[in-house]
């Protein structure tokens, strides 16, 4: 698919996927609406297969090759959980996976990649190395490569979160997304464009990985340098399919500290009884930051993965939280 | 009152508990099936009110009395769910609740009871200490106890998370609660008698704080002496009003130990990114431990609560699954 998704693709998405994709629940917490004065609609997408949104790209991207294609196997580099995503879509479609990843990747990480039956490559931990052994295999294998967002599959299939969402809760004044590369956020742009127009979509953004932010204010793509945030899931940059999309369509990009992360990854544990990795909680940190945009609406969340690592809790002191 | 629940009382609860307690989800994950060879149905009750089904009888409870009875307030004495339960319950029903805990009780506890508006009462961490302050805090206050299981009131509500489940997963064969002090377990045996005749009912205990194996097997009341257990929620024994409905109703009562209630915890948290306390996984772990007799069975589970120590897990490394 090389043109952007339109209204009826992402309904095809949805059809295609029945099935496959788990349609997670929206919960609600009313610790976390009195804390926030807003209506919290939390979308489970740690719920989701492989324990994140990324399976819902990854398998529309499997799932729309053709036979032909299919039996070349697909591709990838990724430490994170488009790997574990691409693993188990391949896996449930009988089809190769391979996946390249940094030999210091975490052990949980490669193990759960091999447990979904890819096959891990592993190479030295530099972009460099990675995109030269991404090539060296597409080459060898004939495998297509399925890149974490910079791909129309890849938007549609996460446009259906939001799609979902917006059959679930009607009338929601705003949607926050996490941004990364700005596959989830240009998909739930799409989402709330075809089926929620009134809703005001957001991006939301760590302060220390705010190339979005500056991209969308700048109105040019200004990669990240370097960035140093707990939400390992946006240490990327947008892409050139997914920056237009948000710079289109975006309400505006929010940013917040690592320590605003961290106190509402701790409360989403505590008071929702949810696993969240560090990313999915960038939403609710952003809403923390700006109670007053957001007091009063109905205001969707996209709580984008599970995938936390259990062994090394950024916390060390309950969270205070006044009724 | 003083008479077994019926089916009719059961609906009655029902009734009056709509909109004052959630009708928490049930979740599946298809991880945990095929490790076990079962198929598991997961009664969400750490999403409850309060973070546990002890909502349920607390609310049904204080919801129960009748003006005069309610404006003389409640009050009981523990540690654990039930006083955040009980506490959370007078105050929606704008009531008085005296909380009797140990000085030495987890401070988080403590804030929680607070916050839920309850009056805690602090007395020294000895079960003789707990009950002769109970006893003054009732003389002094005139108010009502609610004992947190050994009261009908109390099984009646907890009755109530069992018959949800079976209207939403008809034809169970199985369902396992943890038992402690019988509440949860006695409720769902008389939910089974009523709405699921065909579903067994097995109680789930740790090894060490057998009291209710014991006492199912030798059909006497044997109470349990110095449980160590890190199912916290398990410590206490079965009550006069709790053991004759288990002893007439259970099919077993399964016992497991502390390494597996961990993995089993460990399991939950990992593979379906929800937060449960120790006494929550009680259920999963028998299940690992009988696989012969939960294998191809439609199995029901409870997971009682949510109400975690965030600050110290019981594990280290990640548990491994093969799939």
């Amino acid at each position: 698919m090389q043109t952007l998704p339109d209204r009826q693709k992402i309904l095809d998405v949805r059809h295609l996927m029945a099935g496959k994709v788990h349609r997670t629940p929206v919960m609600r917490c009313s610790t976390l609406d009195s804390l926030t004065g807003a209506s919290l609609f939390f979308k489970c997408e740690n719920f989701q297969k492989a324990g994140a949104f990324k399976f819902r790209g990854a398998s529309h991207a499997v799932w729309s090759l053709d036979a032909g294609q299919a039996a070349r196997g697909v591709a990838t580099h990724s430490s994170g959980n488009h790997a574990q995503a691409l693993a188990l879509a391949a896996g449930m479609r009988g089809i190769q996976a391979h996946i390249v990843m940094p030999e210091n990747a975490p052990k949980n990480k490669i193990a759960a990649v091999e447990a979904y039956g890819g096959q891990v490559r592993f190479c030295q931990p530099t972009l460099e190395a990675r995109e030269q052994m991404l090539a060296e295999v597409l080459e060898q294998c004939d495998a297509l490569e399925i890149h974490p967002y910079n791909d129309y599959r890849i938007i549609a299939g996460q446009a259906t979160a939001a799609a979902e969402l917006f059959e679930d809760c009607p009338d929601l004044h705003c949607l926050l997304a996490p941004v990364g590369g700005g596959g989830l956020l240009s998909g739930s742009i799409l989402g709330a464009r075809y089926f929620s127009p009134g809703t005001k979509v957001f991006g939301a953004e760590p302060k220390n990985a705010d190339d979005a932010h500056q991209s969308f204010h700048q109105g040019m793509l200004i990669p990240v340098d370097k960035p140093l945030t707990i939400a390992d899931g946006l240490r990327t940059s947008l892409g050139s399919r997914t920056f237009p999309i948000i710079l289109e369509g975006a309400s505006d990009i929010l940013t917040t500290g690592e320590e605003r992360i961290i106190e509402a990854m701790q409360l989403i544990w505590e008071r929702m009884k949810v696993v969240v990795e560090p990313s999915a909680a960038v939403p609710l940190a952003v809403v923390m930051d700006h109670p007053k945009l957001f007091a009063g609406k109905r205001t969707g969340i996209i709580l984008s993965g599970g995938n936390a690592d259990l062994y090394n809790l950024p916390w060390t002191i309950p969270a205070v939280v006044t009724h």
